[in-house]
């Protein structure tokens, strides 16, 4: 009687002891969101990054000032550390000619909205060669030799408008853009241009990270833009169709970089949450949603917890990732730095889908892992965040997985319909960033890394 | 023995039933989803009512376009009945002139970004005097006459940016807007100007409907840009500041409207499901959102149910309503038809929260009639729709219930983040609207016709 007593009061006190939980967690939640809808400085911190400095390549001189911005930023803030992280990057430009047009039977050259690809090499001058087009990259793969060698290559392949994860109709068109080069140059090809990633049909060409191999010859590789893409097929149709195309892309040697880093101190010290986006772009638009977005969120979440007087169980490292577009240096030093330093990894969150409404986390991880994200959903159905699921993560966090295999890896989920209008085209800017989605974006994961911190996955 | 052979017997087949069922139901709404993302008209044909017409006001030239438009459009997809419903609509108009400005300490006159409120009366030329604020409607109405009397009332109540649902926060000012010439008028005003009910800071003004009662005065009443109503704000702090306003609003006779209507002829034909939007529009911008997604989403809707030759069990009929915005005569005069006719409205349903990302539907209804959405829900969990709620209809359908007390009244729910950037104001244009988000609500809206239609309730 008297052990049924005790185990009855445990519970009832286990119970109690949840039930304030929930509310003090309620409430805390409720007050990030408070400081971002009401006080926030997402908005005017992106516009400064966008408009102030722009597009921010690896190895560029706007990269170098984007550093020494978020660096200025964070001590602005009164972080209990704010540090650059030296790393190596890699540094491509794509230099001051990039023209294309092609001639079909009616004579009037048609010029085309295109970008270099990021890594290619130049044309060396105007090349003009026949064009020869292929609905699929798997149609470019299964292509005889003869039909392929001394032209320059197309491959028209739409992005499916079907399948409703807009993530995973990029991943089906992924290769193309990484490949390309590689198979054209295998036939024969004097270079490569892809219908851009992209969904809408627009005047927007997309660039994106290609690669060579060293059994290839290197040939230049080049996106235009989906409109442009439907009417080159179009010309293509009536005849044969002469490319003119002119790029003058450059190599640099690797460039000294960095990751920018602030921190607030936790109880256990030496035990981290990494948390943050990448500051680099591509050297187009104003990298506002990508990744922009996601640096200023996770500013912005450590800021509010700060603001808040927030004081953590592990260390809240925010971390601006550099090189995540072409190569990804920021995050495999970081990760090896993180391992040699003897730090305990905690867990890490990533930012990389756009600054666009919240719609839930994703958690690469164990079930257990998985089940403690569903564990969150409760407290985020007021904010309409619905989806809490396995898979996350993001680029620059992944190699955390090669030195700490355990370890929970985040990843926002914003709303994904509008990404990739914008994503790697000139049509990634500042305007194109909804104030009151990029604050609800901050808010989702301040509250986030608050109970990934405060809440004990066992 | 031979009982509960025949019981398991059933339960199987039931169960067997049930599971094809659903099969059916996934296949027939990937269909639709797939004749939305690929063949879509809906973005198309929204960019003609933009763009070829533009705004619709009740009473208006551009109504009158906007009625053949939809009548020829709905012919062109040969659905088995078209046709137009008289209808009376109230005819105001903004008229030439809408200016204003303010003179403060400084003496150099600060223009303002104002809409006359939709009813208001002209101001009969330029009148001028001092301004008196209220942070919120609550001081007006507490105030004394004697700080009123004789001046222009400036209620500067901001949306409260902190709730997340922005329909709540709209509700919270809309009085506002509604009664705030009758409030500022008992006091003795001569006329009143509000802060535009927009969460974001800018200069674009937002109009909507007013009212005026019989018991006070008719004063002029308009809204300004919240970012004009902070300037005006502090201009005021640091003294008196005299307001400077004409408008040119005039009331003509009431005017012979429609409503357009297309209907698919169901196996029980005098059994309806109603489902539409509102044709018409605030006259400024385009009412791209508001409501030209809402008609365009169900348009799409009875196209693909149409083109995948969908064969109903209830009549299903849509309705371009006429005049929602100010008078409502659309949803008035149908729902009373209907019932004349001795037509069983089976159920309806309204789009007209926008035309972004769905999240998912509501209905004002039993709880039988919640749990039977609620059903729905696993059917779109692919197509991320996770809200289904209590709660919906919209202002065309409403009246529906006055005749038919146990009628189930569904809302669209998209994402309703942006929409009070755009509603009732210059900027609620085509190029706010995105294509896919566009096409899918109208997908989502086709798909849960046919639910409505072939799963019976009970």
């Amino acid at each position: 009687m008297k052990l049924l007593l005790s185990i009855l009061l445990i519970s009832q006190f286990t119970f109690a002891q949840t039930a304030n939980n929930v509310i003090k967690d309620s409430s805390f939640i409720r007050s990030v969101y408070d400081e971002a809808l009401i006080r926030g400085k997402a908005y005017e911190n992106l516009r400064e990054l966008c408009k102030n400095i722009g597009h921010r390549l690896s190895g560029s001189a706007e990269a170098a000032m984007a550093i020494k911005w978020s660096e200025a930023k964070m001590l602005s803030y009164g972080f209990d550390k704010v540090y650059l992280q030296p790393i190596k990057v890699p540094h491509w430009e794509r230099g001051n000619t990039e023209s294309a047009w092609y001639q079909s039977k009616s004579g009037i050259p048609q010029k085309l909205h295109i970008l270099a690809l990021g890594g290619s090499i130049a044309t060396d001058g105007l090349i003009h060669k026949e064009v020869i087009e292929f609905k699929s990259f798997e149609a470019l793969k299964t292509a005889s030799r003869n039909v392929v060698e001394g032209k320059i290559v197309f491959i028209n392949q739409e992005m499916d408008a079907s399948e409703i994860q807009t993530f995973k109709a990029y991943g089906g068109c992924y290769p193309i853009r990484g490949e390309g080069a590689i198979e054209a140059s295998k036939l024969g090809a004097i270079a490569v241009i892809i219908r851009s990633l992209a969904i809408p049909e627009d005047n927007f060409p997309h660039t994106g990270s290609m690669k060579y191999d060293s059994k290839t010859a290197k040939i230049p590789a080049a996106a235009i833009s989906t409109s442009d893409a439907q009417k080159l097929s179009r010309a293509i149709e009536e005849g044969p169709v002469e490319l003119y195309i002119e790029l003058d892309c450059r190599v640099f040697p690797n460039a000294d970089s960095y990751n920018v880093i602030a921190e607030i101190t936790g109880e256990k010290s030496n035990e981290i949450i990494t948390f943050g986006g990448h500051l680099d772009s591509w050297d187009t638009g104003e990298g506002a949603h990508d990744d922009g977005a996601g640096v200023i969120h996770c500013l912005e979440a450590l800021r509010i917890l700060k603001t808040l007087n927030y004081k953590p169980k592990h260390t809240l490292r925010l971390v601006f990732f550099m090189n995540e577009e072409n190569g990804n240096m920021g995050g495999k030093t970081y990760a090896q730095w993180t391992k040699e330093k003897g730090e305990i990894q905690y867990a890490a969150l990533e930012s990389d889908r756009g600054g666009f409404t919240p719609r839930g986390f994703g958690v690469d991880g164990s079930t257990e892992q998985v089940n403690h994200l569903k564990s969150f959903e409760s407290l985020f159905s007021t904010y309409d965040l619905n989806q809490w699921e396995k898979g996350g993560g993001g680029v620059d966090i992944g190699p955390l997985k090669d030195y700490y295999p355990g370890i929970p890896l985040y990843g926002f989920i914003p709303d994904s319909q509008r990404y990739f209008d914008f994503h790697h085209a000139p049509s990634d800017v500042f305007e194109n960033v909804n104030k009151r989605e990029l604050e609800l974006g901050a808010a989702a994961i301040g509250s986030f890394i608050y109970l990934v911190d405060s809440r004990p996955i066992k």
